[in-house]
C-alpha cells in the first residue's frame, strides 16, 4: 500500500501522463480578454487544443515565450505576471507584481522576465525559471515601451520624465542603468527594430518621434518625422499609437497613420517619409508578412470588420477582405505562408493563406484579441 | 532496497524516461561526419542529450527542420534523405533518393522536402510527413544551390546549363517551372536572402555572380560584382565558395573572399563593394550574429584553429580566439547571445558568450562539423 501510494505519487509528479509528447515550434496562444483565459493553438492542425483560465485582467495583455518554446509569460493589465506551461496547459507560476502594468519582455538568454509598470512606476525583473524577484527599478514615472535588446539588456521609457533608460544585466542581478534624458514630452509607446538596434518612442506631447541608435555610444535621442503633420490644418493633433504595429517591409517601414486613412512609408535608413497609401479606414496595425512582401492593415471602429493587403513594391492595395466584426489582431506564421486573424465579436480566429488569400480554417474562441506564436521566442524586441 | 530498485525500474519503463516531455525550441543537432551520426543538442543545458546513428555518408551534410521543431531532415552526400525524431531520437523515415546529392530545403508550409542531386541531375520532392515521392524534376544537369522561398516554391541552379529554375508548388504536386536562362557559366552554389527576395549564384566560369530579384516579374538574372577581381594580377582566378556563409550585417553583406585574407563588404541595396577587412587567413564562413552587430569568421587550413570577430560598424576586428584544431562551423543561438563552434579535431563543440567572448561550455562530440538549431524551422532559405 505504501509502495502503491509512492508509485502513484511518482507518476503524478511526472507531467508526461497528461500531456502529449510533441514539438512546440508550431504552438501559440490567443488572449481571451473577457474570460481572462488563454486559448492554446496548434498551427499545424489549425485548431485550438486547450484553454488555460485564471489569468486575471487580460485587457491589453501581451505574451512572451521561453527559449524552449514551452512556457508563455502573460502580462496582464492588473499587474499580474503568469507563467503558463503550454504543453501541460497549467499555470506554473503567478505573481501580482504591481498595481497597474503595461507590457513585458524576456532577456535574450531567456533567464529574465521584465515588466513595465504605471503604478508603482518602474520596471520589475523576475527570474524566468521561478518568478522570484531579481531586480526592482523604480523610475518615479509611469513606465512603458519596454523591450529586450541583445546583451541581457532592457530598454524602456518614462512618460512623466521624458526619458529612456537602458538596464544592462550582463554583469549580474544589479543592472547598470544608462539614462537618456530629454527625449521629448510624454513618450507613450515604443518599439525596437528586429535587429535590436533602433529604439523609437512615440511622443504624445510632440509632433514627431524620438529615435535612439543603440549601437552608437554615447546613447542619445534624435527627433524623426519632426513636424511632418504641421502642413495639414485638418489635423491639429497627429498621433501614432500602436507603434508595435510598425512593419519593416523591405527597405521601408509601414506606419499606421492614426487619425488619417493612410499608411505612411518611411525609409529604414534615413527615417524620412517616402510615400503614403490611402486605405479603407483609420489603421490600427500595419503588419508586414515576415518576408516583407505584403503589409496587412486592420482598422479602427467603425471600419474594424475589414483588412486590406498592400503590396510592398507598388504601395498599392492588392486585396481586401471582411473577416467579420472587430478584427483586433493579425499574427503571421513565422515563414509567412499563413496569417491568423482574431475576429473578436464573431468569437472566432480565421486562418488565411497569404498567397491565395483563401480562408483555410475557422477556430472558435471567446472574444479573442492578441495572438502569439511560440516562434516569437527566437526573435528580439517582441 | 527493493523499493528503490522498483522505482528505478518504473522510471525506466515509463515512456517519459525515453522521451521526456519538453519544449523543442532549444534543441539542435550536430553532424558527426566520420561516424555517420547526429548528436542531439540542448541549448539550455549546454549539453548533448543523445545520438542518432545510421545516417550514411554525412560529408557535406545539411539539415532542415519541421515547423513544429520536432523532426530533422538530414541530407547526406550519398543521396540519403533521413527523417529523425529529435524528441525520441529515432530515425522515422529514410530514402536513398539519388546517387549523389547536395543540399535540401523545406517548403514554407512545412509539407514538402526537396533535394538537389548531381546524379541523376535534378530535384526530387518528397512529402515531409511520409517521405513519399511527390515530384521529380529532371534537369539534365548537376543541380545545386537549392533554397526554399515563400509561396511553396523552390529555387535551384544548373551547373551544366547555366540556368536557375523556380519550381512553384502552390497549385499542387505538379510544379509550375520558370526557367531563367543564361545566368552565366557554371553556377556552383547559391543563397537566398533571409526575406526570400534575392537569389545569388556564384559562377565558377565567370568573374562575378548572378543576382535574381524574385519580386520582379519577369524573372531575370543580372551580373553583380562583375570583374571586380580583374585589377588584381596576383589573383588570376578569384572564386567565392561557401555562399551560404554570406552574412547580412546591418545594411551590408559580409563575404568571405576565398583566395585572399579578406572579408568583403557589399552594400545590400546596390550590390556594390563598399570595403574590405583584412583577416587572419583565408576565410571560409563569415557569419553574422543574428542582430548583425558582429561577423564571426573562420578560416581554411592551416589557419583553421582561429576565429575572428569583426565589428559591423567599424569593420575592425574586435576579438580573436583559438578554439582548437579544425574549426568547421559556427551556429548562433537564435537571439545571438551565444555561438556554438564545432572544433572537429578536438572532438568538441565549444559554446561562447558573444558579448563577453567567454567560453561557457565544452561538449564532447565525434569529429563535429555542421551545427543546426531548431530555430531554423522558422526561417526562410536555410
Amino acid at each position: 500500500m505504501m509502495l502503491r501510494t509512492l508509485i502513484v505519487a511518482l507518476m503524478l509528479a511526472l507531467p508526461a501522463a497528461a500531456a502529449e509528447l510533441r514539438g512546440t515550434g508550431d504552438l501559440g496562444v490567443a488572449v481571451e480578454r473577457t474570460t481572462g483565459s488563454l486559448l492554446v493553438l496548434d498551427r499545424s492542425e489549425h485548431a485550438a487544443i486547450g484553454r488555460v483560465e485564471g489569468l486575471g485582467d487580460l485587457s491589453h495583455a501581451s505574451v512572451v515565450f521561453s527559449p524552449d518554446e514551452r512556457h508563455a509569460f502573460v502580462f496582464g493589465r492588473d499587474g499580474g505576471l503568469t507563467k503558463v506551461d503550454i504543453l501541460t496547459q497549467d499555470i506554473v507560476g503567478r505573481v501580482m507584481q504591481a498595481g497597474n502594468s503595461i507590457g513585458g519582455a524576456i532577456s535574450d538568454d531567456g533567464t529574465l522576465v521584465a515588466v513595465s509598470n504605471y503604478e508603482p512606476g518602474g520596471v520589475r525583473v523576475f527570474d524566468a525559471a521561478t518568478l522570484a524577484p531579481v531586480a526592482d527599478i523604480p523610475t518615479g514615472s509611469r513606465t512603458l515601451g519596454l523591450v529586450d535588446v541583445p546583451g541581457r539588456r532592457f530598454v524602456f521609457s518614462l512618460w512623466d520624465a521624458g526619458e529612456t533608460w537602458v538596464a544592462d544585466f550582463s554583469g549580474g542581478p544589479e543592472p547598470a542603468i544608462t539614462k537618456i534624458t530629454g527625449i521629448g514630452a510624454n513618450p507613450y509607446d515604443a518599439l525596437v527594430t528586429a535587429n535590436g538596434r533602433t529604439y523609437i518612442a512615440g511622443l504624445f506631447g510632440e509632433d514627431g518621434l524620438a529615435e535612439i541608435d543603440l549601437w552608437q555610444e554615447p546613447l542619445r535621442a534624435r527627433r524623426i518625422l519632426d513636424g511632418y503633420a504641421k502642413d495639414d490644418p485638418a489635423l491639429p493633433v497627429y498621433k501614432m499609437p500602436h507603434l508595435e504595429g510598425w512593419a519593416l517591409a523591405g527597405e521601408r517601414f509601414a506606419l499606421p497613420a492614426i487619425g488619417r486613412h493612410e499608411v505612411l512609408w518611411m525609409d529604414a535608413r534615413s527615417f524620412e517619409e517616402v510615400g503614403r497609401t490611402a486605405v479603407h479606414g483609420q489603421p490600427v496595425f500595419a503588419v508586414a508578412r515576415p518576408d516583407g512582401r505584403q503589409v496587412w492593415v486592420n482598422f479602427a471602429h467603425p471600419d474594424n470588420d475589414t483588412v486590406q493587403v498592400i503590396d510592398t513594391l507598388s504601395g498599392e492595395i492588392v486585396h481586401e477582405l471582411k473577416p467579420g466584426p472587430a478584427v483586433l489582431h493579425m499574427e503571421f506564421a513565422p515563414r509567412g505562408n499563413e496569417v491568423w486573424i482574431s475576429v473578436r465579436d464573431a468569437n472566432r480566429i480565421d486562418v488565411y493563406d497569404t498567397a491565395s488569400f483563401e480562408k483555410i480554417a475557422e477556430i472558435p474562441a471567446e472574444s479573442p484579441s492578441g495572438i502569439f506564436f511560440t516562434a516569437r521566442a527566437h526573435r528580439t524586441g517582441l
